[in-house]
């Protein structure tokens, strides 16, 4: 996995026709608009992406990346991967089966078949999920996707990276990254090299790449708090782990309260609605967790808002 | 008022050194992806403006151009005017009365008072609060701001068409713009003239602009609907008549269903949260209110997002 897919991954995106990947904007602002003592703040605004969240393009690039069999696509998950997943294959008129456990919400559930998917709901926790889902894909043969590593999910998420150089005329000389399973960081890192400081963040609560850097190899975590839900991945992902390892500067942990904070202050002062784990960006500069020098230009990317509204009141 | 004071407008802004008027990101977005048959659509994300509104930009113009004296500047609005006013009095560090009739919600006073704003609540309604208003100023000689009649207030809000020119590399085809007292759309045709087709929006329950096309002269209404919160103007303002007049192409009428319908939308395929007024013009896409030809650049104006998150849900 490396620049070379992910421009493949955007050339597709390009390629296809149907417009489905949005280009989302880049909203450069000078630091001091945020509070930031530091020359610019640029917010890649991708929580705007179709399916409400960045993994929409992993998801479309894995499936334009294979013949699709009749049996359609197969995912695990309640959240974000299996939102873009359903997404992707109503895009491209192709059959979708969402595995979830019984404890997911009835919300995503019913946002799933809205997405014209058949939603399978199994076992009391995703690990059981995921179990009847590969037993099934085995059954059906048909293409699984998994929410950060398959290589054409990285490389998906890495066309986010193209886009801030394009739109902002240059690299960032930071970019901060939340990091769940590390698709998101993995696809970043392989895009900016050491061209840009990649900073990986976790909330205290799910820092599975803060603890495979401290053991020297990936282990599973316990995960909870505020934004489990979309970066509750109990191991960074093989892929992401061997990119982080050459091309990520820094895992940097931060508190769920930072992070509710900084959720509140984007929507409250910048009318930007996004789930939690779309504020860690700005939780890490708020907290002085990541400190810019004052000529800095620091990308934060909001990678999505699928959220109660009505949490941010 | 014409393309010079808007100019000027956007000179002050730059030279002012505060940064306070924000450049709010232009979305490019083919017609397809919002189910429209035409070539783009062209979001200009004015919500995200700082104060929640683009009533910033015509405040802090106003208070720019004027010297301002000690016992400050005052206006009288329980809505985004208000909000603007004060936002705009702290950033120059300078007192804000502003004055909120008694049925005024205790959240929009606690936002005022909030940005430092000295709250006066008086009268039953909103003509009432004016009146305490106007006299409080002849007796202080305060700066008064006025929601949407006043050239500098008209000049700032017309500098975002001229971002949205210089943002899309060219005039797009068609402006569709919300209209309450008619600041917004007088400052955008002021700015295209006949470079572009600026076309009106209303609700059915708000229509000054239509009344006065329909009564050849600017007439009192009754106002009332989902929007009647920022665009519950009485009367169009004398200025955005007269421009009016000259640049506007269309004036339309838009049902309350149609306007929640696309303000929905907004949210759940967008996740741009935005007031009832800034939805107007997906409303009219939608409804083929508005019917742009098959080439066309069609640009919307969100024009504000403070709203009760919780009401998208």
């Amino acid at each position: 996995m490396d620049r070379h897919d992910i421009e493949t991954a955007a050339a597709r995106f390009r390629a296809d026709g149907r417009d489905f990947i949005r280009r989302t904007p880049l909203w450069r602002l000078p630091g001091a608009a945020l509070g930031v003592a530091c020359a610019e703040v640029w917010l890649k605004l991708e929580q705007l992406q179709v399916s409400g969240s960045f993994k929409a393009r992993g998801m479309y690039n894995r499936l334009l990346a294979h013949r699709i069999p009749a049996s359609g696509v197969i995912v695990a998950s309640g959240g974000n991967a299996g939102i873009a997943t359903a997404a992707a294959a109503r895009a491209l008129g192709v059959r979708c089966e969402v595995f979830v456990p019984t404890l997911s919400s009835a919300a995503k559930q019913q946002k799933l078949r809205e997405l014209g998917a058949d939603v399978v709901v199994t076992g009391a926790v995703y690990a059981e999920a995921l179990e009847a889902c590969l037993a099934r894909q085995r059954e059906t043969g048909a293409l699984l996707t998994h929410a950060y590593d398959q290589p054409e999910v990285v490389a998906g998420a890495g066309t986010i990276a193209q886009e801030i150089e394009e739109q902002g005329g240059g690299t960032p000389d930071a970019v901060l990254v939340s990091v769940g399973g590390g698709g998101l960081v993995a696809g970043i890192a392989a895009w900016f090299e050491e061209r840009s400081r990649v900073i990986a963040l976790e909330p205290e609560l799910a820092p599975t790449l803060y603890r495979a850097r401290a053991a020297g190899e990936p282990e599973d975590v316990a995960v909870s708090g505020i934004a489990a839900d979309s970066l509750g991945a109990r191991r960074v992902g093989a892929i992401a782990w061997e990119i982080a390892a050459r091309h990520v500067a820094d895992a940097l942990l931060l508190p769920d309260e930072a992070i509710r904070a900084a959720q509140l202050a984007l929507w409250k002062e910048f009318k930007l609605a996004v789930e939690p784990a779309a504020a860690l960006g700005l939780a890490a500069l708020q907290t002085r967790a990541y400190v810019p020098r004052g000529g800095e230009r620091v990308a934060l990317i909001l990678c999505g808002a699928n959220l109660d509204p009505g949490t941010l009141a």
